[in-house]
């Protein structure tokens, strides 16, 4: 049985915000869908050992920011790559609380919405919080983020603790003839083709040739984190 | 509060179908997700009014073809805006029976799988299906449909027993000066710049350049039925 029919499925990219008082957390998502209309509903799969689950869990809150496709990868590598429980992740982010106290992100964000949860269906390493609309609003015009670009295009890796984090990234190594390197700490690959043009680094750009300060642009780590494929 | 916002979650286009022993049915869905990834497990939402829901509720097996980018809207239009209780879906349609009995849709799919439902969750209007990955395979290669491409630039349309039902037609409409035609039967919006060139209708023809016999492409309704935005 071949998983790699799943990546054919569709997503985009968001940041899932919630809070503990004062307590701010987000983490970058995939899954996020509308369940029903009318009332309108939505679901979110959040990953048991995340802190925003147990924020969710408490507050029954939580907000959604969607992503615009220009999002650099260090952002998503913010949140998405970290862990709340040993960074502020909304250090050096504009963002607005809600009127439910949930954070949301302005920054590379398209709009946003609230939810006020309804239901938790367990799924085993995840949950699945059925949500209902409490509060919206537009940030700016542009094109969304999905999941297809952000691996394609930007090149971006899944976190082992996503839903949809299959062999993916194994499938994609040994596909290019041209040196790449993988970061030991998320996986991503350093395509010496597509290089890193959001931190200035230019197309055909070798590995060897990349500043001695060059970081991750997904989890910061540094180049002597990386290894050959 | 507006809940347009939800029309920037991102999604695909699928056929979700199942079996009642001899007698096959199958929808169009596009809430179709993956959920864990050990073990694989997807979720599915659907209306409970569906006839899709009735045999996946008894037979607790389902399968999901995943649809190309150049579907046809007519395709679509037939496993999406009729039902199987009058309808035989699967007559002039390529497909076959997996192991579980249920039949994949072979015309237009990219890959399939099927899946073993391990647990409902109800969630009003719709249930959303756990299930556990059972079997797989590929048809060919290609881009996917997203439901975005389905609504932008096929200009695809809503049934009402979709979760993602909205106002997103009426938002739609007066957006244009050039005068656009709607289908009374599903919504479908003629679009004289687009046109219709599936069927070989070139772009900037008229509603009223239509030759006679010319119907919905969505769901081959005729002429008649469509009136004025």
């Amino acid at each position: 049985m071949d998983t790699n029919v799943l990546h054919n499925l569709s997503y985009g990219l968001y940041i899932i915000s919630a809070c503990n008082g004062a307590f701010l957390n987000a983490q970058i998502a995939n899954v996020v869908f509308q369940i029903t209309s009318n009332p309108p509903k939505v679901a979110a799969s959040i990953n048991k050992e995340n802190l925003t689950y147990s924020f969710i869990k408490k507050s029954k809150e939580f907000a959604v920011s969607i992503l615009e496709e220009s999002t650099p990868l260090g952002f998503i590598g913010k949140f998405g790559f970290k862990s709340g429980r040993e960074t502020d992740k909304f250090k050096d982010v504009n963002f607005k609380r809600l009127s439910s106290g949930c954070p949301i992100v302005l920054d590379n964000a398209i709009c946003y919405f609230s939810a006020e949860v309804v239901e938790e269906f367990d799924c085993g390493s995840h949950v699945l919080f059925l949500a209902r609309l409490s509060e919206t609003g537009f940030i700016k015009t542009g094109r969304l983020m999905t999941y297809e670009y952000y691996h394609n295009v930007k090149h971006g890796t899944t976190p082992q603790a996503a839903p949809t984090f299959l062999r993916e990234e194994i499938v994609r190594k040994g596909q290019k003839a041209v040196q790449r390197y993988c970061c030991r700490v998320c996986n991503y690959v350093y395509n010496p083709e597509a290089a890193d043009p959001d931190n200035g680094i230019k197309p055909n750009t070798a590995f060897e040739g990349l500043p001695d300060n060059w970081v991750c642009p997904v989890c910061g780590a540094g180049k002597g984190q990386f290894e050959k494929e």
